[in-house]
């Protein structure tokens, strides 16, 4: 992304990157048929339930003004906005802790003033509202998203960490409130004597653990050995929502031999109960607001305008980065600017306005990319099918296999075929087959493992589009509705998922990686190459990793401990952009520079626009029904991490190819001659090819001093 | 073994073969040093925790006629003489819950004659116990554990199956238990009503799922990544009781907000209180007993000798399984005659008889098969080591390497050095290095993963020695004073520990692999061959394995149903006997020679005397302070199942090198030129050696299909 400041630029540019591929961003989700309801069902609970949780907190601190109603309203009426209207339709909208933190302390200043009051609270946050949006406006247009480029690995990932300690907290704090009497319930209740409050802790722990672990489980249902491959697709995309209804029906269990109220449930009102309407109609009361105070409202204004600034652009950069290999442009100015609308219309209604959550939209783009990889998978192994079947040798199967691909992939715009790679990748593979002597054999498919090729070669794509978001914000729309069904779902589930979120968002965050690293024993660390992909354990001494590492974990720290202070608390964002300047003029005196580029390396840049090749992308929406042919390969999807692996950005790919030579891989003899197949694969992955403004290291990938060991002639 | 009826010859020929290697059954086990400690503590958990709990369930039963202190002070006092005078050193014996049911009917019975009453029951038992000696002396000196042979893994298996069904079966009662009133004890308690009851149910829950979760997550602690070796060790080898410890820390968190008696905990009587003496005295009041009683008590005695004649055979038989290449001999008949001694002067001072249990004996030799692992690895990871450090090539390494097993490895006796198995892996070795050109290159080791290397040729070996058992005995003695520690262990952490021991007993029983390939999905039974070593699959339409498996579960499921009879339940053990003629004359009629003997292969078939070469053994003592070098290699120990890798014997051989052919495997280029170096370690396995009486296929591995393929010419 070019770093602009000239006025209206960076909106200028988003635009025109993202109305090219508007109508593709529809016509793309509907050909995906009802898959896409795996990954819409999958981000709308992930969406839905903290959205929920956080309206309960928000009535307790504003005693009821706003509640879940409001909460829900707001996170369905933005996203659906955005998913119609938004740039980046892979970024989920939502009411996040930090909204609930601000409106909290505007409601105890509020409700203490006279000329303010309970009453007008929310006519004064309106105002609150209407200045943050004119900052964001300004921000917007003034370019300030340029800078999104200086944000490095360190801070979004910091943040993204802090995240998750603050679902972890919240998790742990909520199970411990299981043990007592909440605050504003009447303590002679029956489920409030000591008997049944210990009765209902431990049932809350039960089911917490019992989502928990059973959710961690089902993600990985793809990898399972039994039951048939439906069934475990099944389980894998929607084993959470499952596992909600499942510990819900467990709660109910024991309903005949406890008393009402254990375990505790949701508490909200339905909307449709007087007064909650209240709300809606708070722009008439704006004007009543003394001015000083509408003026006053600009203090509060700054800080939310930051902090959604911040938290907007990293969940967006966090939902696009480069392991994910999108095609579709950025938009981070337009979607600022759409941010401060949103706002407006929030405040003028209401409602705590909603903005980009992590770690919800980096968890929609990583289930679009499983999505995405089962529907290319069918396509080639159906080819491959085809050819084994016409007893080809191993190097037409390639070449059959690289045509079907090329043809998937070709990009219509920007970038010619990318035949050279292709023909590296023939080269090789000829190469390697003749070192055995076979490559005119036919392929038998009982020693040919087509799937697991094709895996190797398949590079994680993600399917762009917008109907996900759209559904699951209508959906998150319809709670407010469903309300008397949500009010079923003990609150002890919702802590097992605020943990389950906090664990599912670690896996893929390298700063997470490094701190496990520091705990690995050194014998040990090598594992750490073959699953993470890791390539700054080979280039980089372990004590700077260790040192980095404690640097960054104190920030984290000091990050977190600053959350708990009462009212400087939300400007924690604050601190993780003062790492902006800290990354750019103070670490590179105390690392070595190569040594910050491999630790801290993620550009953060954005993917050229490479709209897709229209024809494929319908030729694969009929390739899902092949669905039958390609289970066989569920499995390799949830591999190495939780979700999918990671193959495809240049650095990666070095890394990736590495274990296959490393000598002390698993199961992979110790004399090889043969190339891995997967190294190649960084040839016919779009951001591997070099084309594009990339990091300087793309034309050349660089080359691990692993495989150049004499043990491994084909590879170098 | 030989099949010989010929009276007093089986327990000759014992004799003869367990007094040859007594001496070295101590000095091993001194040798290994305080490492033994850990095999040790793992089986007294194993063996006291369930004596303690049947001895509870005896309590109940018998109007506390017996309780914890008398089980426990019969499998103390049973250990002990059998680790000192007992043949097979490996088996573990203890008061088991058949016995626990055969005492509850007497008991029922006895108590309702005027004749007997409670207080003649004891004296009663005392000549129950009297005909049953009789019984096994008899079938002990009549060869009848001649006929062993016949018992094929598919009797083992189903007994093994069977326990871990009933041990399951106790965990979950237990547990339902814990939220009910248990039923002598005062409803009217604090701790009885229905909230303090619901409370301790969930807190149940919690204590013993934690346990369970906890325990299998700990004994897999030697692959973990993070920690210190010494630490992964420790956690893996001390880990179950750790848990224990834990578990029952973890009870008294909330001591200060519940009453009394929540969780629920152990409860037995301290041996020093009065009264817990009455029945060591029972032999002066056996000639009370009416003539008529003397006599009938023949009945109950016939249907225990056949229960303690099966049971502990069994338990001796899955102890000395094939995979484990014990190298002592086994020794059933005279252990029959030395258990019918230990059943009399159990019967005389009014003690519940101890007999082999199940499935701690092969938990035994499992645990032991680990210790001896360490030690051998330790050393061969010094000779490599040092040879690379004098910068030699892959061909000197793989000499020296095999030169220093050979040195540990040499029988004394029966066997000579197996030299032709030697120069071929050499050949292999050198062969597989000239496809890359390496022979002669200085090895790397940051290339060349010694440790790995040296797992895949280490077969399985067991540390067979007496000390172990010995100890274990001591300390469940050790129990009976400890009673007010054991005192605080909560039953629900108990029921946990019995779930482990189910579970920890289900790998490695090829009949529960079968069960789960029966919901494999199709395109993942392959898997079974990479992780269980499962031959079978290879040969045996699929078709086959089912129908074979159902019937056998089927079986199982008639065997567990008749166990729920009061009476005739305690004969569920001759259904398993019923299976050898079952097994012998009728399911030839409905399967195919070839796959029966694929399916059903265990001949049960002793090891030959092969006494250990002493001087290697006096080195490997020593090698144990190689420990530092070692560590490194946990892990691999514990790769594919709970515990260990099974890589011996000779069916196993064939399918554990089939994995790095098969191109379905994970990870090993598809293209490769070398032979899995694993395929070798047969060759240096005693019982792939080829010598003494083996099965029919032993000289000459089975090539596996897959082996032969034309991308592995190396292998063919």
């Amino acid at each position: 992304m070019e770093e602009t400041f000239v006025p209206f630029r960076g909106i200028k540019n988003d635009l025109r990157g993202r109305l090219m591929c508007y109508k593709q961003d529809w016509t793309g989700g509907f050909r995906a048929g009802f898959r896409i309801l795996a990954p819409t069902t999958y981000i709308f609970f992930a969406s839905a339930i903290p959205v929920i949780s956080f309206g309960e907190q928000l009535e307790r601190n504003t005693d009821g003004v706003l509640t879940a109603v409001q909460t829900l309203a707001s996170t369905a009426l933005c996203g659906v906005i955005h998913s119609i209207i938004g740039g980046q339709p892979l970024l989920i909208l939502g009411v996040a802790e930090p909204t609930v933190i601000m409106y909290t302390f505007m409601f105890n200043f509020a409700k203490d003033i006279p000329d303010l009051g309970r009453d007008l609270f929310l006519a004064w946050t309106g105002w609150v509202c209407v200045w943050t949006a004119g900052l964001l406006f300004l921000l917007s247009i003034l370019g300030a998203c340029s800078i999104i480029n200086r944000f490095t690995r360190v801070a979004g990932e910091l943040f993204g960490l802090l995240i998750a300690m603050l679902f972890m907290q919240q998790a742990i704090k909520g199970l411990v409130e299981e043990f007592r009497i909440p605050h504003n319930e009447n303590p002679k209740l029956t489920e409030f004597i000591p008997s049944w409050r210990f009765a209902n802790g431990m049932f809350a722990l039960v089911l917490s653990f019992g989502l928990l672990l059973t959710a961690l489980r089902s993600r990985k249902a793809r990898s399972w050995r039994y039951g048939t491959g439906s069934l475990r697709s099944l389980i894998a995309d929607y084993g959470v929502p499952l596992m909600v209804l499942v510990w819900t029906a467990v709660s109910y269990i024991p309903a005949g031999s406890v008393p009402k109220g254990i375990p505790r449930r949701l508490f909200s009102p339905n909307p449709w109960s007087p007064g909650a309407y209240g709300n809606w109609t708070v722009v008439k009361d704006m004007l009543n607001v003394p001015v000083v105070y509408i003026i006053g409202a600009f203090i509060p204004a700054t800080m939310i305008a930051v902090l959604y600034y911040f938290d907007h652009s990293v969940a967006s950069q966090l939902a696009q980065q480069k392991e994910f290999n999108l095609r579709k442009p950025s938009c981070y100015h337009y979607d600022l600017l759409l941010l401060g609308f949103l706002t407006l219309l929030c405040g003028l209604i209401g409602i705590p306005p909603a903005n980009g959550v992590i770690p919800q939209s980096p968890m929609h783009t990583k289930s679009l990319a499983t999505l995405k990889h089962q529907l290319l998978r069918n396509r080639l192994v159906a080819t491959a099918r085809k050819s084994i079947g016409k007893n080809a040798s191993l190097g037409q199967l390639y070449g059959n296999m690289q045509e079907a691909y090329q043809q998937m992939q070709t990009p219509l715009v920007y970038q010619e075929p990318s035949a050279r790679g292709l023909n590296e990748l023939k080269e090789s593979t000829v190469q390697a087959a003749t070192c055995t002597g076979n490559i005119d054999a036919p392929l038998d498919e009982t020693l040919f493992d087509i799937e697991k090729e094709i895996d190797d070669l398949l590079p994680v794509e993600v399917k762009e589009q917008r109907l996900s978001n759209l559904l699951q914000a209508i959906m998150v729309g319809g709670c407010v509705a469903a309300m008397p069904i949500l009010k079923k779902i003990p609150t002890s589930v919702l802590w097992g998922y605020f943990a389950f979120m906090a664990i599912e968002s670690l896996p893929g965050n390298q700063f997470w990686e490094r701190i496990l690293l520091l705990f690995t024993a050194p014998s040990r660390r090598y594992k750490v190459l073959e699953q993470q992909h890791a390539t700054f354990v080979e280039t980089v001494p372990f004590k700077t990793i260790a040192m980095f590492t404690i640097f960054q974990t104190t920030y984290l720290l000091v990050c977190f401990g600053l959350t708990w202070i009462p009212i400087a608390g939300v400007m924690f964002p604050l601190m993780i952009m003062l790492l902006v300047p800290v990354r750019q003029y103070i670490l590179p005196k105390f690392f070595k520079g190569a040594h910050l580029y491999d630790l801290d390396a993620a550009e953060y840049e954005e993917a050229p626009a490479l709209p897709f090749n229209l024809a494929a992308e319908t030729e694969l929406a009929n390739g899902a029904t092949y669905a039958g042919d390609g289970e066989i390969l569920d499995e390799v999807i949830t591999r190495s991490r939780g979700e999918f692996r990671h193959t495809c950005s240049p650095k990666i790919t070095s890394s990736t190819a590495t274990p296959a030579n490393d000598p002390r891989s698993h199961q992979s003899p110790r004399l090889s001659c043969s190339p891995r197949l997967s190294e190649l694969k960084g040839e016919i992955s779009p951001r591997a090819s070099g084309k594009g403004p990339r990091s300087p290291r793309n034309g050349e990938p660089k080359q691990s001093n692993l495989g150049k060991s004499p043990l491994n002639p084909a590879s170098s």
